[in-house]
């Protein structure tokens, strides 16, 4: 397990296993999963519960999260130094394969909501980040969206080493909960 | 395990099913789980793609796709003969407590995608729908969310049985995937 | 005014209009309006408001009607025989310019309501489409949305003979309000 | 018309000028528009284009605007010390009768656009905002939308006093354009 190999390890160390891979029992090179870095650093971004984000239960509409969260990912992905516009730019999208969200409060009209994003899990062609919402102290939902990094016509790829190292540093830490 | 004492039910057994309760070792009623029925019947809705609902990708964005999954529950309820609207008027809500979508292959501008929606498991305080995406005979994406019954003031309710009765018949059976 | 012009035109002198050009006062070719054909025929397209659609109001946001109307003029295209999908392949958008809308009665949640979609204005360069949506016989909605056509580099385009002829059959006919 | 009588008016003296009404020929009291303050004040919010919000011709949607316009009438009115939530929780609403939207350039995921908000006409019971969409010093699009002032039966009532005073803060002065 590539977090007992790396427990001490900082980012460089985390990077060579990005390139590292595991040969299975029948002779076939398996990406290992890359190690996470700890302590854990999430990014923050703060929005406004939109009129039109509500319905008529009075309350944010529950796909309204999942637009948060995008937000949330593409603004983690600028603070590291790699913005996700630049990455389709050169020829690489991460699609969402995936996802899931767990409702707890309702979030209000106007409402200023936190959004905190982190990388629960990161492959050399595949990415989870996890997602709060918070109203204050207050847990309104979590989720999770897991990408796959593809060229426009759906080829498979690796995530550029540079933008898995720039992005790990937001990785939760091994045996830690988001 | 309520499967088998119902195997050969129909949907009055089922319903009294809907009533039933186990008593756990601590002596508390707990709200058995509803039988399904046998065989499993889907409610079928169709859309056009629109062009707001795609994304820079090209494709349907990845939360159109719950919005069409509401557009099929919707519409099984409306096929049951229980409306949504018409509980929400008698004041009870079925609000999304969790979700999760899997994407197989993106939907496009235009495309008629087809939402098949199901019951996979019914409480008698919450619900949960299945859903498939088709296009043609292409499986698109597939998606769940689970309700809960609540009052406006977000007090948990029952189902009302004639409700609960009336969906059971899209309830996958016991056994069968969707 | 081409109106008097084509007044007992069918198709055929229609279209020939719009390979017509009038020349200003500075010898500068200008691109003459096309003629309406009359009887008028607008496209009808169904849909049922989706639970998202709505707002804390209570009946459909207001950006819903444009994103209803999208799919009018969508299917109205199709309709035609010139699909916007096949422009778009051929490598011709009609983005929006401008739009309006004006409403008069709130669309609820799953009602059925139909969007009745004509062409009002229509130049070798650009079209204005009409709309109005209706629950049963209540009009809810009117609107328009005018459109250029350009490249995908955004260079201005005439719109393809054949597509302003198809669409010019859903024109709304002069002198007469949509 | 009122700009004269008020030009060298003040807010106090605007704010009468709420509750004047004329007397039209047949006897009638109308209400008259409100007198608009000088120099123009308008609200200024920024968001970044989310992801969700391009749709396939790679720019932000055109409905997008409509809910960034959104977001600038709720910031405006919040700092106004009159947030539209407070207004709905004493009983009024202001929907959207009518809207228009003109687009300039297309907003890009990601970019960082700022729409500025203004009042471009009040009256007792009725309100027009006007809006500028801006990427840098580039205009993207302008807008306005006219709301009215109801009770949630849709009875129509006057707007308070105190939230006229307030937002004729910014309101775009007579004879200058926004």
């Amino acid at each position: 397990m590539c977090w007992n190999l790396f427990a001490n390890g900082g980012v460089r160390q985390k990077i060579s296993a990005v390139r590292a891979h595991t040969i299975d029992k029948n002779g076939v090179k398996v990406n290992s999963i890359l190690c996470m870095v700890s302590p854990m650093r999430s990014y923050t971004t703060e929005i406004n519960v939109r009129y039109g984000e509500t319905d008529k239960m009075g309350v944010a509409h529950h796909t309204s999260y999942l637009l948060w969260f995008e937000l949330g990912r593409t603004g983690l992905m600028r603070a590291s130094g790699h913005p996700y516009r630049e990455l389709e730019r050169n020829g690489l999208l991460l699609p969402v394969l995936e996802c899931g969200v767990r409702y707890l409060i309702g979030a209000e009209y106007d409402d200023c909501v936190r959004i905190e994003t982190a990388v629960s899990e990161l492959r050399s062609r595949s990415v989870t980040f996890v997602y709060r919402a918070f109203r204050g102290d207050q847990l309104l939902c979590t989720g999770w969206t897991r990408h796959v990094c593809v060229t426009p016509d759906n080829q498979l790829r690796r995530i550029p080493p540079e933008v898995l190292e720039a992005i790990a540093l937001y990785a939760v830490p091994p045996g830690e909960s988001f």
